[in-house]
């Protein structure tokens, strides 16, 4: 019998902990550069939009590219199983909590993703000139990532809840060996998530050119609530990193990782840069978007298992258009808008004049504990307490 | 005079402040084995339902054993007290509050425990071919556990708040010694609750098969606030599993532990797994269940003490049938559908393929601290703020 | 010009945040014996009734006494201030909040203390056969001190938000020597409050026979806010008990201490007991008692000051009788009935035989976060979340 | 490529989390001196109140001044753009919240500052007597610097959400030397905001007599959650505290540090004095005064930016008068009133007889975490929860 070594508790880190330091320099604004480049692709705002139902379809991927971020479109959802999706989507957001996991479960039992639908999101996504980025589950990564290619997708990501190199099973033909698909695949695949320093370390090996980072951190996932699992993103983030920076050391290949969940607004990003990351994936700041599919709501990939869903339907509303939320000017004060002004701001305050520096900003811990005054002040802006 | 020595404060952990971090391997949930065998009885879902009467009767008992997990019967509640039982459950899920602890002193002063009613009991729940296990406090054990073995109980489970070896009294007729029990019963024997390092090591060492770990930590428990003591769940069974393993080092017997109380939803299951615990015993999960006897109501076992009540009523309401909590599928994702479940998709999210590989998870702490995003989003799904 | 060192970030507990472990020893409650003697009397319940208006006057000590605890009487609230304090009692409690504060300071400001009335409060409680014990501030104790102990009170407490040995003034005429008041005083003299361990031990070289322990830690105390002094309890307790045992051990004279302020129901005693503490003083918990002279409101000391006032008034209302408070039985789970059972099940609990003993009980730091299981909990027992 | 080091979590403090420990003297309140020398001019009282629109205008400004404290005018704020302000300000505090954010910055952008009244504005200040000290961005300081001394300002506050030595641009014209600014102008030179040891140091070098502390950490400032940014203030004031004393070590010239930001009742500033702060700079608390241009409004300075605007419009009400509120008599006991006051009490409770005393007082971590017990009581203060 092998015996579990009695458990430490470290203690890790989410964004919302923590706060950046100044440096001794600061900068013009015009003169910061906030572009990254994942996979061989340019970004020229460093945020990709969630491979999620609420936030893209290929228009709103359009819009991202135009704008100079980078949407995902997700190959698994109402995308893929619907010639028009639109009926569904309001039906999404109509239906009564009660009634929301029954739904999401029958929609995806009874319409099976279809390759033609496949092929021709892509094509009007790349119709417009704008890279077109796509993604499935590891299980129908072999079957629809050719098909993407073909179809003109520029890089594919793999993205499963947590992923690793060692996948076991009795059922050996289901298996995807992540180093053979990179070889197999014309174009370049990225892969997530993950959380840890050793199977960051382990996924650079096999061929991928971007690393998805975060486990159980995001607004519509209750992974850590149904099955515990999860890691605090800033913890995530500087774990993988670390690992990036030393494959980078031994092997000379800069793999950029980009940090994916529970961050929802402006100061998560800048957060979330300093810790390491390359670029941030956000779902919930733009399912806020007029464009945004989710039409004011917003929820997550893994609701509609059969078996045990995850993920809450959460109404985010609408406050701008796609173009605002990236690139302002902003109407409001909560760092839900111009998210590309306030990392260029954020970048210029503490002195950093690209992402590699930005990576070198000191970050400390700064809980935002909900102390009396805070939770009285809270309670004032939301109008949530009646004196009386 | 002996003088104490200064105090200090060393840091405990709670359920809810840590999480699970995945391994390098991820697993095919067909192949994970969630399976765990204490006192010699095997468990296909390592689910103990606690002793208490808002949760097993004999009926919930049956189902439970069908299941694959286990319900307790308390021989000192209501169920062994009454003939019928369901109009005094009736009468404490309608009392007011203000009346409820006068109510539960004058139900148990007024209506012994009655052997017939305890042979009667055990009897209904063999009769359907399922596994029987009983519990009493130490005190009332001597007179019902040979009475219980002959009904044909299978395992007896001392509870006592906190247990120890060493019970000092001046009335010496009155104290049991577990050790002795455990000799005379001619069924396995497990013992609760513990909380440390040194009384589990204790405990172990007389006969027991099986040991409760948990003390203070429950939902339905006062014991903090009414006299102070309690240790935080992962503590605890850190504590407990770090014994078990030293004494299955020098003593080469496997002694599982089970942690039992504050156990909220399914995440806590798992959390509580990765610890080092052998199976879990919950009360309210399973007191929302269409069949539990407490019709949506879930309460403490020391509240009826006459001197000293402890223990609140809490109102769990129903949200689906025992089947349904305890092997789906799920129609919520909160946690609370589909436990055995979403125990096997953490074993092989995290990579462990049995519960012993599972005690060697490695776990973080990552507070769920009520930030100021956090208290928004649970307010959200609350309906809890109005906004003006 | 001094320069200040810079700042270490010690951490310092509450009360609310430490619980207590069990040990290896568990007892019948029937053996526990929780009598405490402080001052050369013998207290046969560990608790003082705050000297304060809401919670002592002649009647309520008489009580204390006869039920085996002790009130302290304050010598410069209503009681010595009015013939009957009856009607300023009922102003008090029904004023608005907004005047709460003026009428507190006219109130002190037009009624100035009468040597008469001392003398007619102690001979009131004298005369029914328990020991009185009378407090005031410094400055007032030459010229009360005397009266006093002439009246026939049995012990002297001279309070302070905080004392120390060294008090610079240039009026040199109204300085108070402790030492030397001890020397003058026949009646034995305890001091407080104090929070620390180099102070404590200054204390203790003056002569007192007991000291009290707390800065700014309770529930009717605003000191923090105002002028951001306080010090958590445990640590408080902790610091003290320090310098109490190693002033024993060089002098081999035991002064007990007593934890005052911050303990609001039965866990916190045991609590403040477990951490050093020879006996507590208690506030609003007593301010619950139908005989108490609040009316059902409990208030602060420092509240008439004219210039800074501190100390809120607090609604606490009204639970039961001074005697189920202090003896049972209780009604309620919550803490604040039978507080005297509650020490003792908790003595029994953890294997405490007497208070000596209750010193060496293990405590650990566990947080009583709020998190988000636990307001969830917490706002349904209050009633104060509504869903929509 | 220069990777950076693997993020530290280390942790920082806020002045709510911290509280002050008495050493073993205690004073007569009358002989404690609170009075502070920043930029070669005496203050009565250690308090500047904000450059703010909210909280100084030339009348408060020059109320401020003969109570003994110091108000900054804020340069580039309504007072200089408008002949007649006070329509604008009813604007302000009349504006619904969705239309605030528009509302200011066309306020700002219609409206330039206008020299006249830069001078009228100081002239009538100067014209009563008391102190004038004026602020602006760097950017606007050499064009205002000059003008500023000219009317007669005693000294110029140059203010920046952080301010360093080393700004990179690629526009050469626009930079601000401060060393040669503070050269050229007549008058002392002051600035801020930092927050760490190193930017301190090198400031200090520069020949400013005084330096502003904070970054983020306000009440009306949402720098931390739109760009991540900000320091706790009590870490803050301990980094700029210890580069003030290094540098009077090494060069026998102390430069006093100012804690601007975050700073909400009289604790608060006890608490910033005792980390090493030499005065502090205090917004909402003074616009609360029926004086207070605000009208019961409080808003933050970097609004008006029209590509990000940060800090939010807050209802303080009005509590009382200028006077009141810094020299009372207090009517309340939460902290708001009689600041002046509070400091003298809390140096004669923790024995500092002036302000280079205060430096070395003790402080420790004592969270004030919302505990269960603190969020019922915080609870009843606000009249907030209804009991069912």
């Amino acid at each position: 019998m092998t015996l579990g070594t009695p458990k430490q508790f470290t203690r890790s880190y989410g964004l919302d902990e923590i706060a950046l330091v100044p440096s001794s320099v600061t900068l013009d604004p015009d003169i910061v550069d906030i572009s990254t480049t994942i996979a061989g692709l340019k970004l020229e705002i460093p945020i990709f939009a969630s491979s999620m139902d609420s936030v893209v379809n290929p228009k709103t991927a359009v819009l991202m590219g135009k704008l100079g971020a980078q949407g995902v479109l997700n190959l698994e959802g109402v995308q893929t199983r619907y010639e028009d999706p639109s009926d569904v989507l309001k039906q999404i957001a109509e239906v009564s909590k009660k009634d929301y996991v029954s739904l999401m479960q029958s929609i995806y039992q009874e319409h099976p993703v279809r390759e033609d639908l496949v092929i021709s999101r892509i094509t009007e996504i790349k119709s417009h000139g704008v890279t077109a980025i796509v993604s499935s589950t590891p299980q129908i990564a072999q079957w629809l990532g050719p098909i993407a290619a073909k179809a003109g997708a520029d890089a594919y990501l793999i993205q499963s809840t947590v992923i690793s190199t060692h996948f076991k099973t009795n059922k050996q033909d289901k298996i995807l060996n992540l180093a053979d698909f990179c070889k197999a695949m014309p174009i370049p695949v990225m892969a997530g998530n993950t959380a840890t320093y050793s199977v960051t370390l382990e996924l650079l090996k096999t061929g991928i050119q971007g690393l998805f980072v975060g486990i159980g951190p995001g607004a519509a996932c209750t992974t850590r609530g149904v099955i515990g699992v999860g890691v605090p993103m800033a913890t995530s983030i500087v774990n993988a990193a670390s690992a990036r920076d030393d494959y980078y050391r031994s092997e000379g290949v800069y793999i950029p990782i980009v940090a994916d969940g529970g961050i929802v607004n402006s100061g998560d990003i800048c957060k979330a840069l300093a810790c390491g990351a390359d670029a941030v994936m956000i779902g919930s700041p733009l399912a806020k978007a007029n464009e945004a599919p989710g039409l004011g709501f917003h929820w997550g990939m893994a609701t509609p298992n059969a078996i045990l869903p995850r993920g809450a339907r959460i109404e985010v509303g609408t406050i701008g258009s796609l173009d605002e939320i990236l690139c302002g000017p902003s109407k409001t004060d909560d760092g839900s808008q111009n998210l590309s002004g306030a990392i260029r701001t954020c970048m210029a305050t503490v002195g950093a004049q690209n992402i590699q520096e930005m990576h070198q900003i000191e970050v400390i811990v700064a809980p935002s504990l909900l102390t009396e005054g805070k939770i009285y002040q809270k309670a004032q802006s939301l109008g949530m307490y009646k004196k009386s």
